[in-house]
């Protein structure tokens, strides 16, 4: 099938989170590892988030999860810190740089291909981020509009929905075999791209053998979906 | 209040939908004035919206409902029509052409507020149109994601919350007075601008004076938030 639209992860995929949220932890003044810091609070995503699917806890967007498990992190390290200062780091989710290929790689994806994001964090959270890297997408989608987080298939079935395309004419980009692996259970196409260093200089080797395409960047991808 | 988020209504306001749909009837080989069709079809579209928002007829996007109102029309005329030839009208409204300030006006505006639609079109054919006259926005929303129609006040809210600002941080631009008042009735900021040809050369004349600003284009709002 041919793809017509493209839908990309966002946190790891096109964004680096660990570099900045490091960053805001160094600046709160925290005694601690800022890198380990930050690899912690993001270690809490994917549970905090089967909570919602599951039902154990009821719908709330990015920023109000990421102060849920800030607080975890904090009270389970002993440490202490003010709302302001919990907020500047929740804040700090909107300001995280692309990879360097992904502004221009969206674009080259862009000239034969209707682009999206298909994230899990919040529109608002997802247009702030675009704004910061000048990442130009066709449709921001969002979990938010299927009021359910990835891995769940409607997340994937609602961009399909919305983008006014089949499920298998919609290719998923991602860094994160777990949501490759659930897009195509919903039907979509997927392409893994590599992002050795999401978790730093020691970040664990990835690799989909399932996926359509596997590339080294977004530049890769569009000479693969061109050639 | 400061306007943080700038949502645009589409069909009239951004792109020329006459001259296009217009051209697609003289091209169908219909015999009739295509200006008066292309009229004809637009006036059926405020009320078979009524019908979705009053629940007489269920939710249908506006591929589907031009569609209805297209063979409304041809009927009640005694027109015949294959279904190709439908169908390929209703793909008209997928390619009209942006008003000539439309493409930079936007930019213009991106540089220091949020923009997005703010259409009763559906996500798809938004999408359509955004690529087809190079506009860029932040965020494309669409009453798809309300399920209701403008005016329902929920379309306008919708928006806010997707975009994360409270309704009076939204400004709605929009050519037509009903969509701007509903707009201030949600809590919305407005601006009327004019687009004298919406209906060709002999359209009627607009005008909102209780807009907070009513501008002949989109570089003259940009100068006035500005300035």
């Amino acid at each position: 099938m041919p793809v017509r639209a493209i839908a990309f992860d966002v946190f790891g995929t096109l964004v680096d989170w660990r570099s900045a949220i490091a960053r805001a932890f160094e600046a709160s003044g925290l005694d601690d590892d800022p890198d380990a810091l930050a690899d912690d609070w993001r270690a809490r995503y994917v549970p905090i988030l089967a909570e919602v699917n599951n039902g154990a806890r009821p719908w709330a967007n990015f920023d109000e999860l990421h102060l849920v498990t800030l607080e975890a992190l904090l009270s389970e390290r002993g440490l202490g810190l003010s709302i302001d200062a919990r907020l500047r780091l929740v804040a700090a989710w909107h300001r995280l740089d692309p990879w360097p290929d992904v502004p221009a790689g969206l674009e080259a994806l862009r000239r034969r291909h209707i682009t999206a994001t298909l994230s899990n964090g919040h529109v608002a959270l997802l247009v702030d981020l675009a704004r910061h890297g000048d990442l130009r997408f066709d449709c921001v989608i969002s979990a938010e509009l299927a009021r359910a987080y990835k891995p769940a298939p409607e997340v994937y079935l609602t961009g399909a929905s919305l983008l006014g395309v089949r499920a298998d004419e919609l290719m998923l980009v991602a860094a994160h075999p777990w949501d490759l692996k659930s897009a195509r259970a919903a039907g979509l196409a997927t392409a893994f791209v590599n992002r050795p260093f999401e978790y730093g200089p020691g970040s664990p080797a990835r690799e989909d053998p399932d996926a359509d395409h596997s590339v080294g960047d977004l530049h890769e991808l569009a000479a693969r979906l061109d050639g």
